[in-house]
Parts: C-alpha cells; structure tokens; sequence
C-alpha cells in the first residue's frame, strides 16, 4: 500500500491515503518508501551533511567519546537547502493529513549520525515530555518526520517502537538529576540530548507495554521516510556496526500549540519564530 | 533440514547429517532448532540459573555498571548437573563431528547473563586469540556450543557474525593496553572479559569483510542450540529491551589441542585437566 502513498489517493488535501492515515493513528508510526513524499530528500540532505558536520559549536553534539559526533540541530535554520525541503509540499501535506489539517512549522530539526562502531544508544523515552518541559508546548500536536540517510537494518541500530504507545499519554518516568557522565561541564540542555536519557521511563512500564503490544523496527533502504508521533515509545540501540545510520529529523508543530515557554533553551532546539510554512512544489513532490 | 539434526541421519558418529556438517564448514557457525542434541539441555541449565547467578566471587564478571551480572564462568567445574550437560551423548557426538572426530573436553564455560535494560554489548572480535595468548592453545580446533535460555531476537542483543570469517586465520588487531574503564583494580585477566575487547579487530577489516559477506544474527526459541567456529568474527549489541538474553556456552577444545601454557588464567577461564569426557546418554539424545 505504501507504494501508492505520494499523489495517487486523489485526496486533495494530502498524499496519504485513508488507510495510510488510519494506519498512523493506530501504531503510532508509518514508514514510506523513498520518493514517496519528496524525491530529493535523501539527495539533498546527504549532500548538505558533509558542511553540517564539520561546523564546530554548541548545535552540535558529541558521543560520550568526546569524538564522534552524535546530532547537529538547528538544520532548518542554519541550511536554506533543507530548510526548502522542509517545505516541499508533499511532505507538508502529509504531515497536515496527519495533524488534522492544521498548518505546522518546524519546531526542531537535527541530524542522527549513528556512526558506524560508534553511534551511542537511545534510551527508551517518548519525546513530547521533552517539549512539553523544556518549551511549553501545551499538547503533544506534533509530527516526526525521519528521513533515513543510510539504509536502516537490524544491525545499524534502528528505531524500535512499541506500537500503539503513542496513545498511552505521558508514562511512568523518573527524572534523572544532574548532568550525564562525560557531560560534566556541559550546558544544563545538553543533559536532554544524550545517550543517557533524562526522562527514563519505568523499566517495568517498558515491559508491560512490550508484552502486551510487542515490538517493532522500521527498516528500509536511504530515502524512506519514517513519520512517527511524540508520544511513541521508542528507543535504538547503539550501532556497533561497521555502516553507518543517519537520520535526519524535522519535528514538525501544529501552530496551535506554540511554546508557551521560549528562551529557556538555544533557539537550534526550540524554533524561536513559529511561522506557518508554506508549501514550494506540487503536492505529488515530483 | 535442521529439524532433522537430531539421530535421523543413520551417520554413526553422530547426529549432524553430512549437510548440516558442510553448513558448519562453509559458514563457521550452525543453528539447532529446541531438542536437537539433548532434550533436557534448557531444563537443566535454566534450574541452575538462580544458583549460579547468585554465587559471588572472581568466576562473576559484572557488566560496567558494577552491579549487573555480565558472565559466570567454570560453571562445567562448579556445577555438577552442568558438568553432566556438557556430556550428553549427542552433543559430543554432534562436537565431534565438527572436529574431525577428535575426544573433546570443555576448555571453558560460562552464562552470558544479558541482562534486560543493562546487558552490554561484546566489540568485534574472534575467541581464539585469547585462547592461544591466554592459554597457549596450538590451533584453532575448538568449537563453541551456545544454548539460548531465552529467545533471541532482533531486540535482545543477538550474536552477529560475518559467515565465512573463521577461515580468514587471525584477523587484524589492536592489543588494548591497561584495564577497560570500570575496571581498573581488577585482576589481569578480566580486561578479556569485558564489553571493551582487549584485541580490537581494525574497523576497515571488519568494514571490508562485512561488506564482502554480510552479517547475521541467529535467532530462535530458547532452548535453541548455536554451534560456532573459534575464528569467526562476531559481535553483539548491548540488550536494550526489556527481555532477558541469556545464553549457556561451552568451549570444546580437541584434547590434542591442550594447552601449552597452564597456570596463567584462573581455573575458571582454563580447565587445567583437559580430560577426554565420556558421553552420557544416546547418542540421538532422547
């Protein structure tokens, strides 16, 4: 079915069919072929990443190694490249279709290295909890996009979800105190951005959510596109393989639900302006 | 054709069918289904379990974080009904004829705890190199036999391997001098036994290797059997999920393959008798 996603549901409203739509709202998450949405995602992105990754500064940061490097954010903001394809219509399309129709704009954006032999963990968490104290974003109205820019195998540490989590609400979680090993000096934001997770769901409501719903991790070749909510819970392992696995991520806000916090954290994690994107291309993104 | 491993093959030396043996000869590695070489092989060892895990002392390895068991070694020395395990008609029927018909003793053997939430990984590496700089072991003629306590998925840190390595002779490594971090007080011998290797096959080898042959990562019931060559390059990821991974393993050794040099690794890590063993049972193990 998802090879029918971009531009042939006649739905004019988005290129994602019913059932495309009803599957997201059921598990949480919906993985799409490449070319589905837009087809230069994955070469725009992959040629904009060797500039992103070597820009030294406080968007980007390291592994636990202190070496490699593990996210740069702020991509929609320091790139107009992929700051554009945060904008091609069908992508926007597809993420209205999934919000409800609401106009949207990019509240974070990032790269996932995932290095090969390197690229740490990330522990089991759901995202929104992140948005919703660190920026005041009133309700969890939001979209993951995650373009993969490498192909995505068991062995490269994929995404795994628990699908259905996303409806579960804000769960069990202990907030870990303090900065995370090897982050000693780091700003205070920092601690939300590494392998050791700040808001640690309850390792026995982790279990009880994988037996009763299982457990799942999209894999597919470089330009899937892999759209999940912020309320999932998810986690990946580290990629101790010798290819790499980066993703690049636009989390993408109802303008509706704009931070009711601002200034706490670096405008590279918190979209300071807010503006409604408009779309470039046509909606079919070919 | 796995199904038919256990005693049907009419072969008197045992119950591997001459596809099964070509299998482990091409790949360096062989996965059982449950009940193919001993029927009560899981029973026995997951009774053992709570005893052994709870017995303190140098044979217990923790995992970094200084709590979590990582291994427990010498359990074939320690621990009678795992002493009778490994004597099982039809798995030293089925080691035999992996080893060219040689008598066997068990070298060293251990659990692999890989704990839920905590069990951490094990780098790149092949097991013989510690047996020869460790023990003096002539040649490669050993054979581990991994018994999987739990079901091993894609999600609980699976053994990966490159298929075909264990005929590639000593790979590549850097000896990693000094004591892994979490470690440093600790006897010589565990920095071989820690999720930092002490020899470190180079990235490019395993990269060029990986991508001439692929990985893979078996996976089935507990109760499953995975039969490995001593060369073969693998690897395993950190267990992130909520499920357990633990894993029996035995290292057959030929005993004209004893060892050169004796005393300097505890008992636990080198049987110092390398006696024949004698089989118990039938050798269709039922």
């Amino acid at each position: 079915m998802t090879h029918d996603a971009a531009g042939t549901s006649g739905d004019r409203r988005g290129p994602l069919t019913p059932e495309l739509i009803a599957q997201y709202h059921r598990d949480g998450f919906l993985l799409l072929p490449p070319g589905s949405l837009a087809e230069d995602l994955l070469d725009v992105a992959t040629a904009a990443l060797p500039e992103v990754l070597t820009e030294d500064g406080p968007a980007r940061v390291l592994e636990r190694d202190g070496r490699t490097v593990r996210s740069v954010y702020g991509l929609h903001r320091s790139h107009p490249g992929i700051a554009g394809l945060t904008r091609r219509a069908a992508l926007l399309g597809a993420v209205r279709q999934l919000l409800d129709g609401s106009d949207v704009y990019v509240h974070q954006s990032k790269v996932n290295v995932k290095a090969p032999f390197a690229g740490d963990q990330w522990e089991w968490h759901q995202d929104y909890v992140y948005w919703l104290t660190g920026d005041g974003l009133p309700r969890p109205d939001l979209l993951n996009v995650a373009v993969f820019l490498d192909e995505v195998t068991e062995f490269n540490g994929p995404l795994t979800f628990v699908p259905g989590t996303h409806t579960a609400g804000l769960l069990a979680s202990v907030d870990a105190q303090g900065m995370p090993l090897g982050y000693e000096d780091a700003p205070a934001w920092v601690a939300t951005l590494t392998a050791d997770e700040k808001f640690r769901v309850r390792h026995s409501v982790i279990e009880e959510l994988a037996r009763a719903h299982g457990m799942v991790s999209p894999k597919g070749p470089a330009g899937s596109v892999l759209l999940f909510h912020p309320n999932i819970l998810h986690s990946s392992a580290a990629n101790i393989s010798p290819f790499g696995r980066a993703m690049l991520m636009f989390v993408y806000n109802s303008v509706t639900n704009r931070p009711e916090v601002t200034g706490r954290r670096p405008d590279f994690l918190a979209d300071p302006e807010a503006v409604a994107l408009q779309p470039i291309g046509t909606p079919a993104g070919r």
